[in-house]
């Protein structure tokens, strides 16, 4: 392994981060399981991408069969594309009704924005200050993760994210219109700083700020200013989506807002490199009618096999309500426990997030053992928020009763022998 | 077909274009031959993306075993990426040891410009007039399709692109001298405008620009020009990489200039998503050190299987040696035909240009005509050039005497038919 940490600094760079203080080496995985090099096993309880589950058999043949038959590009008609977009598509509402496949949520983050700067004519982006969108230039100018070169631009706008401890606005109940109140306040930043104001783009239930304990209803008051304003909502599933919440397939129609742009990514093809964009006809003319856009990988008939089985497996095997019944057997599991900590546990579907702190600030340290004490006891989970104090777990979606049980005994175990 | 094109304009919205008038409803490849849903065969002369051949059975053998035994992301460690990295980079000189793996060119190619952007704490590029290197909002400013919304931005500059026809400054000689002298003038109004100069990018053979006829030490000015001004030579390998061009692995090594960054892209994997920017570690430091680069599907197993496999057949079949020698074939037997116009006949490796005008304008009709009528003719090649004048030909690199043959046999019918 340590020559594996040695060779990885030499050929991938410095800077390239590994989860855990000891990386796991892994080699082999199916299902909620991975194996690591010298035969561990490792319960799974991170990792969304593996979305049906590790190398599901189903997938693994749809990819083998179609990378065996022909794989090009879009710029010659082929059934498989077309029959991924129908099948999708119907699983949308709000005349959502036309894609773009591309390969990463990145590059559809990037489209995202640029269908909003066609159909407004404007600049501007709001998103919130403690997420992430993806990795291009564009997309990454919306996170708060480093400046870029030349300094942040003036066309973006970040506010301050909901959250469960300190919530913004002072209330839990205040926060919807406050959200609301600071996203208008940006809009008329960027109005009179020349950009104008093209979109928001937000996760639903805004993941990597850490999963807070919002109501369905608290993007109703910014929904409402955003198209006041003449923005468009630019709704990132690339976590959410796909039945990850357990309540629908897209949680923008758990929460009850219509997105003007949907973007898909992560679990689309089990982790095969496969992304989306979804939007309406007039939404998808003003962009193609703005930008020639064509990406050579996007749509290729074995990333739409791939994505394909993955639908047959969400449906087969209903995975969606067995979210939703993990999300109450994983909370009343993880409320059960000690962590030694003040504990809010949240739970949407199979995306669990355990908030800790110590007389009300966030238990960063305390947090950070937990993953690091887990991972030795073969048990894989991650931290996220702003202050790295929540405990993150979203297994791939087949985690059922039985992994939930080993779950909490080695959760159990780890905190009785935790020193922080 | 019909209810093809009329789904595919429902599902994926206008200006969507396909390859032909009639467009191609693709089903099966294998090796450089294509078929249709009613069993037509088509030689493809187009596609370099499945480079090592259509459905090459040692690439899907590999996909298809690591699919089914583990698909993660670079946050663990993995054999997969190591050994292809060692392998690649060994590939490479200039001190370019380290890469990034991603999942498009477009992808690799936002990132080349942050790496330079990263280096040198400037922001201004330049590119050529008629080029292209990639879809993300970033990287297509430095396309001249069409404006971004706001306007073109200011930190970029385009200089006219060698020509054959018509060449820059007045005669072939001369092209190089000013092709320098253009990029000069450029980095003084990026300097002048606040921009800074950060890089050039550019591919090495021109390919989107014609694959115009330069001789190799065309681009030895420009890169004096570029290291005085402390910029960055981005080399974009996406076309003429991975012995395209016959004479070496990487076409920069072929024309002798040192690249800082060079990016890799569509027949790294024979069409598996997967792309990858190779640098020096001080400019991956630099780009380490400013960006926290992550990509979810960049370099996961199974594209490091994919792209592996893609090497072993490349060496195995001696396809590099074997392009070198297709290209003396095609060449000569495409000198052979008569074009019904004034006749420029290019080729680098499996690269092929065919120019043509009349009067010493170009014949962009008769191109155009040449491609759709080969298309019923079942040979498949394309146009391209800022005039749509250059027949552009660029098989798989299995591409041999018999395929060759055939297509010269086929043009002889098409242009013994020709109306225009």
């Amino acid at each position: 392994m340590t020559d594996l940490v040695t060779r990885r600094a030499a050929l991938l760079g410095p800077n390239v981060p590994t989860f855990y203080k000891a990386p796991v080496h892994l080699v082999r995985g199916e299902g909620c399981w991975l194996w690591d090099a010298k035969g561990n096993r490792y319960l799974d309880c991170y990792n969304n991408v593996p979305h049906v589950g590790h190398c599901h058999p189903h997938v693994v043949a749809a990819i083998a069969k179609q990378a065996a038959m022909l794989n090009t590009h879009t710029r010659y008609l082929h059934d498989g594309i077309l029959d991924y977009a129908e099948r999708l598509t119907a699983t949308f509402s709000h005349n959502l009704s036309q894609l773009i496949m591309v390969c990463s949520g990145s590059e559809a983050n990037d489209i995202a924005l640029r269908m909003a700067q066609a159909v407004t004519g404007k600049r501007g982006f709001i998103a919130t200050d403690a997420t992430y969108h993806g990795n291009t230039t564009a997309v990454s100018a919306l996170s708060t993760r480093r400046p870029p070169i030349g300094g942040y631009p003036d066309h973006v706008r970040l506010v301050p994210a909901p959250r469960t401890l300190d919530p913004i606005g002072g209330t839990t109940e205040n926060q919807g219109a406050v959200f609301a109140q600071n996203v208008k306040a940006a809009i008329d930043e960027l109005e009179e700083n020349g950009s104008g104001f093209a979109g928001l783009m937000l996760c639903p239930i805004f993941a990597n700020e850490g999963l807070p304990d919002v109501p369905p209803d608290f993007l109703q008051p910014v929904a409402q200013v955003v198209k006041q304003a003449g923005g468009l909502m630019l709704i990132d599933e690339v976590q959410p989506g796909f039945g990850r919440t357990g309540q629908s397939m897209w949680s923008h129609d758990w929460i009850g807002i219509a997105p003007d742009v949907v973007t898909l990514g992560k679990p689309m093809a089990n982790g095969h490199p496969a992304a989306a964009v979804v939007a309406r006809p007039d939404v998808m003319a003003a962009f193609r009618e703005a930008f020639g856009y064509f990406n050579t990988f996007g749509g290729n008939p074995v990333s739409c096999a791939a994505a394909m089985a993955v639908l047959d497996v969400l449906e087969q095997d209903g995975l969606i309500p067995h979210a939703a019944r993990m999300e109450r057997i994983v909370t009343s599991g993880l409320g059960a426990l000690r962590f030694l900590a003040e504990t809010q546990i949240r739970g949407r579907g199979q995306f669990f997030a355990v908030e800790l702190s110590r007389d009300g600030a966030p238990a960063t340290e305390l947090a950070k053992w937990i993953v690091e004490d887990m991972r030795t006891r073969g048990v894989l989970i991650g931290v996220i928020g702003p202050n790295a104090n929540i405990l993150k777990m979203r297994p791939p979606m087949p985690f059922d009763d039985t992994h939930a049980t080993h779950l909490f005994s080695t959760l159990e175990k780890s905190l009785s022998s935790c020193p922080v």
